[in-house]
């Protein structure tokens, strides 16, 4: 069976989308829908596939599946027409800003008993995989503490931070899922410290650009997560897992893999400095984890639960940043 | 302008060429000859283009360039047929076994003016092109020392080594490419070493399976190639460049970028293990760079006479393991 | 001038610093305190130096200086005894489990105008001095956020954790010293969570055996330190110091600088497993630095003042893992 | 037994010699040989010995053992002397310049029963250790290739240059050493390339400045020695060694262990720039095995037919690269 794709947004991270359906054995795109002229032109010559209103793709025969790329605020709304369309959804992260819309929309994908994978590229990134493949494997023993770094090569505009939800339900929210699929238990307690120390404006606009968080699951395992949205040498994404019997860590990726040495010393490349060359492979895997799942009628990897977990722990720690206490749930 | 391919022989190599051909925007695979019925059909449905015979392809008037992949001792009459077919030709290496037939393949090729890149794909690769700009852009002053590591994961069938031409002609073609690529200067002075420790077999069919050779190029510039038909840890590729004002090196690729931490020490996962996995990105690169030259009429990054100083170099190195003397050029 | 010692305490650490004060060019080791016969006999063995009780030492005309190496409870007491008889003082970390002690003794030697260096070795580590010096050099720019990863390779006996006043006052008080250290101010804000996963017997004695701490300071500059009292892979002490400008980091220091490769992959040797063998230059330069101080008449380069520091987020981080609360300072 | 010592000649090398006796337990420095009166006092005040004659050091009962550390020229001759003065005898590479009066003086001290080590440094260094250790547990199976990389920060005057033998005697020496230490077996067939591309008045003075050396047993085993005067990054000292199981290799040695990122890219420090730093450990163990050895009455680790090997193969190597071919041992 082919899965037949149809893209809402196209937008960076639709185009993204769209280049994975491609490069997907099993998949295959046949309509995107972008209301901005431009952008809608520019992605069928580039994926040389149909444009389609939304309302055609829901009422469409020849779409199994559809990516929801458009606004934050579109989200949940989507989801559920489109679960009561019969379609399968891939939805971008997050599914909604607020827990209870979340909540809802969930509600409406379990009532139509339809398929629901939220965005969570970094589970499918090549590295991150093998490193949890090795805890799996029994490899470092009983996981007992997580230590995640990320750290954005520089902050985005404050006009998208202002719409975000927050450096935690923008940016921490990868890094929450993460946790949650290293500890392999849910997170009972959660603690955070925020600054702003790259930009005030960060700050005027109500958000934070440099925060620390702790997080601890009923049976004591624990997690460290660092995140600032700036960072000189490139877009710091690891991981660190120690168990009892040892650890293991995923190393950032370059583009070369090359070494110079001066009389200043030895020096190697900058990291890859955006999320779209850093993830390409884990976009594509992602997708392919869809497909497989749709084609089988199996559960997909990544749930809408899965989204609502990781948006609880973002409100619990701005909760924690704002009361200077630990929240439990 | 599209460049419309064909591709001549669907054995492991010819695969990857149609593979890289279908990834490159302007190039388009139109047809694949293959006289293998069944390995015909599996290269159409993998790449859903035409199966012609040579013949058919020679006369076609819907084909602009050809990607030679069949065995070795048809790609000179092949070049010559292309050349005259007024086909831009892309040949794999080597051209041929015996320098005299080269020579005669490439005055062919220059009397019909017509275009030919021979497949050193190593000058592709992202870590290898980048140091070789870090190079190009002054970063370690005048070259002077090149240390080539080139080591297979195993060595191949013996009835393969049998009609391979030999370790020099077969193997460290590769290398004595990059040596020219690095140097920047024609080498003068070949002198090598080689023994049988691998496989006793590969002694038994007249060639050596661990060799080292030192090139000399007339100002002086030298450099050191270590091979061996075996490396347990997978497939290392590595390079090394000593210039006057520092070195710049090129690290070995592995599929996972991840450590593991025990009693036992940290490790990190074996090297990429495979030319074709090794080599992905660089096989594509390498024929975006013949489909642009193509394209734009210009001069092919590779042409013959890389073929055949490449293989002038092979020669001089068995003589000196026969001989147990400098070979001058 | 030579600076003349008695070192009180032959354990473990008291010959570390005997060891350090006999390399280090202008001391010189004149006695020993060790009431176990066995132990003062070897050491005077070892360093050839004379044996002598404390209160000799302390009536003595022919010592400049002590090195407090007894147990902990003894610490404030002989801080203050060699205060008023004028001797220099160097402490082993803690001066006291005990704020309100500590308190007191650096009252008294404030009071005598005494010299006091509390033993906060990781300061004077080769790798941790080069990271602070680039920091100071201006190289990382501002200094934003500090990662401390410190973890033992196993835990002491539960009969010293039931002494040792738990893993915030005996393990992470260097990491809170280092982090006082790094962030250049003093710090506002601990938030901590702890577990038992290492040890059940350790949670029976009233200690956690891993734990991670959130520091703020004032300005918002913001710390992460992760402590576990089991690393399989060795003695894990690294750190981080992420600056508007870049990012510094030291690694950890392994015996052999080897590398295997095989089938298995690319392994390096397990990490030096003791403090002793880890820390043997810093130990060196932490009584040079002493000698120096007190030779000139100087400053210490740290004084009680951070003893009390440290102890005082340790006393922070235990509230804040009880509380559930962030603890302001 | 405590092995009494005089060293003869109180230069760089000499006071690096005395320092390592006065570290290593079972050996104490008696007497010191030096004919320039000040460096003979600054000897004398740094190690706290007598100043004596070397007639006065061949007629002493007190002294068990010498170190000779005088201008090449003298070294046969101490040998001999000293052999029949019953004296154990540690030599500094090279024994001297000339293989027939080697031989002379290896007759002598085979004549007197005499033991006589000679200073290859680099077999004591701990990571080298710790490789051939690897190598001797059976970790990389057979031995197959060896790959050694030596370089200098900086040339040395061309006063010294003139007075050294050649690159080949005085540099490529240890190399030497350790290929046949590694390689486990008798070189039987040696080639060079040599050129000058560091500083032409090396060429003027008759020495190579750049060498690549080939070495095969008989056997088959391979190595291949790189050589250059000058490396910008620090002093390279790199060992690989490919066997039929694995690779092991031995990495350089910096200063510190830190790393700086920025957009610039991941920068360590350059590599320790002197002989003395870098191989500190090396000259205090190689020390101590000599020590060993005469308090044992036991064979040395290295012994005056290394001295003699080494230098075969430096002339060898320097025959090879004047008449362009292979010379055969």
């Amino acid at each position: 069976m082919t899965v037949r794709f149809a893209v809402l947004g196209a937008g960076r991270i639709g185009r993204v989308h769209a280049g994975a359906i491609a490069s997907v054995p099993g998949a295959t795109l046949v309509a995107i829908a972008e209301p901005m002229e431009a952008a809608a032109n520019a992605a069928q010559a580039e994926f040389g596939c149909e444009l389609r209103t939304i309302d055609a793709i829901e009422a469409a025969s020849d779409i199994d599946a559809v990516v929801i790329c458009t606004p934050t605020d579109t989200h949940a709304d989507l989801i559920e027409r489109f679960a009561k369309a019969d379609k399968a959804v891939f939805c971008e992260k997050p599914v909604d800003l607020s827990v209870a819309r979340v909540k809802e929309a969930l509600a409406t994908v379990e009532a139509e008993g339809a398929t629901l994978m939220v965005g969570f590229n970094r589970r499918f990134d090549p590295d991150f995989a093998a490193l949890k493949a090795a805890i799996d494997g029994g490899r470092i023993g009983e996981v007992e503490m997580v230590t995640l770094t990320s750290r954005d090569p520089g902050p985005p505009p404050v006009s998208y931070i202002k719409v975000s939800g927050g450096i935690f339900r923008d940016m921490t929210i990868h890094d929450f899922d993460m946790a949650r699929w290293l500890l392999g238990e849910e997170v009972t307690e959660v603690t955070a410290q925020a600054s702003n120390l790259v930009d005030p404006e960060i700050g005027a606009a109500g958000d934070w650009d440099s925060a620390n968080v702790l997080l601890r699951t009923a049976s004591g395992k624990l997690c460290t997560i660092t995140n600032s949205r700036r960072a000189t040498y490139g877009y710091d994404q690891r991981i660190e897992v120690l168990g009892s019997k040892g650890l293991v860590s995923a190393e950032n990726r370059r583009e070369a893999n090359i070494e110079l040495a001066s009389g200043e010393g030895f020096t190697r490349p900058p990291l890859l400095n955006f999320f779209m060359t850093r993830y390409t492979a884990a976009y594509a895997a992602e997708i392919a984890a869809f497909v497989a799942a749709v084609a089988e009628g199996a559960l997909t990897p990544t749930t809408g639960l899965d989204g609502l977990r990781a948006l609880e722990l973002a409100e619990a720690a701005a909760e924690s940043v704002r009361s200077g206490g630990t929240v439990r749930l």
